[in-house]
């Protein structure tokens, strides 16, 4: 409970700056007047997802690879807030190549620290994940819950990540936000549940295979909403290391999702459902995270689940090159 | 909770087997008529450890690194189970090399998993540690305290280890046994507090340096009930991933042990306290574990801290070449 720097700097770093959580906070940096580098190898980034980033003069992209150690601390040189959002985000297929999460998510942010390290920046926001938690006992979680289980190569990748952190903010008296966040929706959202429904239905409005039952209970938040309370943790929490979930105080099914996405697509299509209860191995059924501690920031979300599923569709629907060729 | 093999296979792979714990384990499976593969790199390690075993036909060295994955494979084929005790344990000095942990711990342990799974061995035993607690709100620490912070590298870098081998038993169907460690002491013990303490008295009878004020309390555990419990755990636990802290259920003050270890080399010194209240960042002020879930396994140690320091003592007396050329 160290007093620590608050308030918002004037220069940020953002690693995985073109991906679709990063490139909506370096917009919103952007558009508040600060100074943006941001840092990706475009292995998954988008350069579209930068567009208008890149036609500010308070932009600066620079192409590199956070496993790339020397790059990555050049590039950083001169910032004053780093956020750490590069990672490998795909829970799903993680036992088909189990050093990519070890790489991606657990060395890449060891490199992401001790670059900061290197050029004297103290203070870290970081993407970490609800999997952290596994599977939960206590529904809403609370970041205090009783100490988890890891059930999948992705959530151990991150909770990793975050011991890193803390203890880079306790040895080397930096200060670490770390975010929790269950799914984010909206615009530029690019995998998951949301856009394989939304492919499915436009190359077959007439039927959706879905993995699971349907009943799978999802939470998620509309990417704008994380981005707010993204910023408010930077501007309010002076502890030296802080843990926050991200998320509504909702839930849906999948099916109602499903529903949703229909809906506005204007479609009927008969459901498959396929794979039995649980997607797939890892899959956490339900993470739902009590978001009390972020709230009492002085956030709270604007847009409900259905809100924030209905505009990832519109979105969609507008930018059919996110889906390749397919569609 | 799934039924999973348990009971005694006959072939084992230790890693980290010219450690103290480690070559205490060997020893111990030896003498149960098993056979037994030593992995070790002699970074840290003592070919010394290993006499009594180098001269039973059942056990054979392997010279290698974890982080040489390859050789690290290769010798591992044939074994049933991969006890994982080759790290760093060196607490004290993270952030004098902070990769160290980072690589000696987590990649290492994900290099033993992937080494399993290329082989086909479903079993593990790990050494973790109480340190994985972070500052422990909780005292005794139950496995499932509230979800801890961070507060060392090297309680990062084991948590990091555990959340790998339980994701890879989700993901790849093996089974962990994940032992969290207080301090352990006995034959071999060869670093932390007792060494130093009575390195010191033999050099300078007369006075002691001690770093923090002597009231940190500490847990510790004798390193033959260390290996009953490692044994018991791998007779009984059936679960898919057990985590099981280890100690006594009584803790002393380094002050206790300064004064029993004093009192077996027959000295008096002047204390001379250092470094305020705690001994040095990252250390923790005070581990002390519920260990009633590995007591429900049959389990209970036979020997007191007491018991435990003065044995540690007595050993380091009789092997003073441990102490290098100073003593």
């Amino acid at each position: 409970m160290t007093a620590e720097p608050a308030g918002r700097p004037t220069r940020y770093f953002v690693t995985g700056a073109a991906g679709f959580i990063a490139s909506n906070l370096v917009d919103r940096l952007l558009s508040e007047g600060h100074r943006v580098v941001g840092y990706d190898n475009f292995s998954k980034g988008r350069e579209q997802f930068l567009e208008s980033a890149l036609r500010n003069p308070s932009f600066q992209l620079i192409r590199g690879d956070v496993l790339a150690f020397d790059d990555l601390a050049d590039a950083m040189r001169g910032s004053e807030l780093v956020f750490h959002l590069a990672a490998n985000a795909d829970v799903r297929f993680g036992t088909e190549h189990p050093r990519r999460d070890l790489e991606q998510n657990t060395i890449a942010t060891w490199n992401v620290l001790e670059a900061m390290r290197r050029n004297g920046i103290r203070r870290i926001g970081f993407s970490s994940t609800g999997s952290v938690y596994g599977e939960a006992h206590m529904i809403p979680t609370p970041e205090n819950c009783p100490f988890p289980v890891q059930t999948s190569l992705y959530g151990a990748s991150k909770l990793a990540a975050e011991g890193l952190i803390a203890a880079y903010c306790e040895g080397f008296g930096m200060q670490g936000l770390i975010f929790r966040f269950v799914s984010i929706l909206g615009e530029r959202y690019s995998h998951g549940h949301v856009f394989d429904f939304c492919k499915q239905l436009l190359e077959h409005p007439d039927y959706l295979k879905i993995l699971g039952n349907g009943h799978q209970r999802k939470s998620y938040l509309y990417v704008q909403d994380c981005v707010d309370a993204i910023l408010r943790a930077v501007d309010t929490v002076r502890e030296k290391v802080s843990i926050l979930n991200l998320g509504t105080s909702e839930y849906c099914e999948v099916n109602d999702s499903v529903g949703w996405i229909s809906e506005h697509l204007g479609v009927q299509p008969r459901l498959e459902y396929t794979g039995g209860d649980r997607g797939w191995i890892g899959d956490n059924p339900f993470i739902f995270l009590d978001c009390s501690h972020m709230r009492a920031l002085g956030w709270e979300p604007r847009y409900s689940i259905r809100d924030s599923v209905i505009k990832t569709a519109r979105y969609l629907l507008e930018n059919r090159w996110l889906f390749g060729s397919a569609v």
